[in-house]
């Protein structure tokens, strides 16, 4: 028998959560580093994650109306310096092409950290009319924003996400979408990724540069930090004044466009790992694992097992993503490979099953065992791979509310950001002196948003005193 | 009724073939020019019609064993640098990042003007045994070559493509890949986009930078030049030995592997739109084509028109991709917009057909009308839209049969390269000497292909008169 690679072993969570998360992504091969740092590699097993969420996302997006388009990668500097606020968040971080071929080019042009100055452009040659309104865009691309820190999926100096824009006639119309999209998010990570999140409005600090209102969602990781999981962007009509996009109304009048912009990102696939994963490795929420099912043929050199597996596989394949694995590795090393990569649901087969008409399911969040007989399996997979999903978003949940405690006062905060790892909730006047004094006194408890579903928790600030104006989520972020 | 836009007219074919080209790409609105020369930004129209494609493609990817990645967009000077004839072929036309935020970078990073490097440098890492191998990888992404002239889709600094890169224990294996792939291209052109190919082998002289072999299909555009319409490459074991790529075998000895890579890229559009469009705008092959059906309601205002085209578009929608355009524009006007954008059918319904239980389908491509009857409409639409799809190969299939010429002799070469526009089967002795005297003597008519499928026209080089080797296919080029 030919020799078998071992598993290896990962960093325990609670021993090095970083470490741990850095293990996942290379053991669970999803990344590979590149020679530059901060430019990731992502794997064949990393990418198909991202084609299903791309898969959910691009079609809630069409059935909206969204049609997607690519725009150019680099920009102008002079284009990106059109709106103050946007040019002031995204210049420090831009990488530069300075040359073409042997020739410095007269201008240099940025690689796009996000695109809001090429569609606005565009939009300024295009739109006329009311008639030609709303435009409802979309791309998926790469963008560039050159960070100092850097972590796979977390931060990187490049990654893929997609960026939709678009422009609407009126406030209200252009606020609905930006309402709509975060809510798409959002149902996005409870439904498909098992992930409960927390939906609100950032402050004008945490906001979008160039934005009016920033909707996000929030995340908490199971190491009990946020990580900001979808954005929304109201853009008001800052950018239209500042690009000229004006359309004529049907009284021929002359009237600046609405515009929103939002984005979801490779971050997504950071924070499945840190939300479900465990010490065993990756797990991964049915609905996007590249493998939903491991068909493992157990003493498959006896007569009839790999048969058995094959038909397994041949009549399941057309309804889950299955693999059967019938390399000459022992069960044991696949057991470990597929919980490393955090298959949801192996199939183990063996000749006892066989004579009893049976196979065993094996959960991988709680390796529990399920006996199911051939006759409904197909039924039974289903019902598994849902008890999964199930399983790990009330898992996720539960980490959530235990781990979100309330604030009244300045002292039960500092308490709290000193020993309670997790999110609080308190109440604020609205001043962001108060969102830096909190950060600093905690090293690093920044406003997450101000929730959808405020609660009223008391009267004044936490922070100051001074009447309260809002509920926020606070918390440490990735 | 509100004013109507006009249906602005464009350049004949016959007048000014390239305006007409850019006429089409600007008023069937599948691009609009950015800031920068020679980066373009893809519309919906035109970007829809790559989704279709990019469906079709990856489909059959992935049904022979392909998985997609994602590389860096960014490759340092001195990876490029690694294979001599690689980086020959492309320095002179990257796009340099030199600059990160503020700061000068230690090494500039070139844009990617294709992705083999990165693809080595990642193999190197992780390919150590005979059971890593086959690697068969690709990405959908976008490239940037810093070229002089530019047009859309046909030539741009930047664009999209997919870049398959393969490795292979043997050297047949990786052959084998290579004309697989490009089989898959070349039935991808003539049963999805009505284009009849040349497949062949490309001379030394017009190999890819790097490459042992490049296969190519080559498709005659209505001008009668050749469009390169996508390419596979074999590069033996020269890039493994450029990055230590090595494997150890069964039996425990370390040896080379053997790499593939092909590629396709959005100018296959530009070829959609050179071989099938006409002096009235674009013509698009139905089963690429974002409307399939466009429904026009005739004298709309009339009772029941409007509620029986709603129903046809409820009744179609799931089997075409139909649009219904009930704006107030004339029927005329619309008929014209629809011609523009290369709608393969119309379907008309007013009044008198609604009495009569028919509508009429009108062919984009011959313009012919059929009436039929609404009781087997879907049915009548399929055999249309196919007809259309078989009209539009037969038409460019004569134009290919009938502009290629037969050369013997040095002086009818010459004669057919300057009277009669097309391409010239001729046989050939070997040497790229003759290849640059034909091309100086024409003004620019190049070897294309050797084709798979040679003829035996005469036993002399057309060039030199010494013994022939093959039989190739010469024209000019885009």
């Amino acid at each position: 028998m030919a020799k078998e690679k071992k598993v290896e072993q990962i960093t325990d969570m609670e021993v090095d959560f970083a470490q741990w998360f850095t293990d996942v992504c290379i053991k669970a091969e999803l990344v590979d580093y590149s020679d530059v740092k901060g430019l990731f590699i992502m794997r064949p097993y990393g990418y198909a994650i991202w084609e299903n969420i791309q898969k959910i996302l691009d079609g809630k997006f069409k059935a909206t109306g969204h049609q997607n388009v690519a725009m150019p990668m680099l920009i102008p500097e002079s284009l990106l310096q059109k709106e103050k606020d946007h040019v002031e968040g995204f210049a420090p971080e831009c990488a530069w092409v300075t040359m073409g071929g042997s020739e410095e080019l007269p201008e240099r042009l940025c690689v796009r950290p996000t695109s809001e100055t090429l569609f606005c452009q565009h939009w300024s040659h295009i739109v006329h009319s009311w008639r030609d309104l709303p435009c409802l865009y979309n791309q998926w691309c790469s963008v560039m924003r050159w960070e100092k820190t850097t972590r796979p999926f977390l931060r990187g100096r490049e990654f893929l996400w997609q960026e939709g824009h678009t422009l609407h006639a009126t406030e209200a119309e252009a606020r609905k979408e930006t309402l709509q999209m975060l809510e798409i998010y959002a149902e996005t990570c409870e439904q498909e990724l098992a992930m409960p999140v927390i939906r609100g409005n950032k402050t004008d600090k945490e906001k979008f540069a160039g934005a009016e209102n920033t909707y996000t969602i929030e995340c908490m990781m199971h190491d009990h930090k946020a990580l900001q999981s979808g954005t929304s962007h109201y853009f008001g009509d800052g950018f239209a004044r500042a690009f000229g996009i004006q359309y004529s109304d049907k009284d021929n009048q002359l009237q600046y466009v609405h515009q929103t912009s939002w984005g979801m990102s490779t971050r997504i696939i950071g924070a499945i790992i840190m939300v479900h994963g465990d010490d065993n490795g990756l797990v991964l929420p049915p609905k996007v694992a590249p493998i939903q099912l491991a068909i493992i043929p157990i003493a498959q050199h006896k007569p009839g097992v790999l048969d058995k597996a094959n038909a397994l596989y041949e009549s399941l394949k057309t309804k889950f993503r299955v693999k059967l694995d019938d390399t000459d590795n022992s069960p044991g090393w696949k057991f470990s490979q597929y919980e490393m990569q955090g298959v949801p649901l192996r199939l183990e087969i063996g000749p006892k099953d066989i004579e009893q008409n049976q196979c065993v399911l094996v959960r991988r969040d709680t390796r529990e065992k399920i006996f199911v007989s051939l006759d409904n399996l197909e039924g039974e997979i289903e019902k598994a791979l849902q008890a999964v999903h199930d399983g790990l978003y009330e898992r996720a949940l539960k980490n959530l509310k235990e781990k979100t405690f309330t604030a009244t006062t300045y002292e039960e905060f500092l308490d709290i950001a000193e020993n309670k790892p997790g999110f609080i909730k308190a109440m604020w006047c609205g001043d962001s002196a108060c969102e830096d004094k909190l950060k600093d006194a905690t090293g690093g408890v920044k406003s997450r948003c101000i929730p959808f579903k405020e609660e009223h928790l008391s009267d004044v600030c936490v922070c100051c005193g001074k009447p309260a104006k809002h509920m926020v989520y606070w918390g440490r972020q990735y």
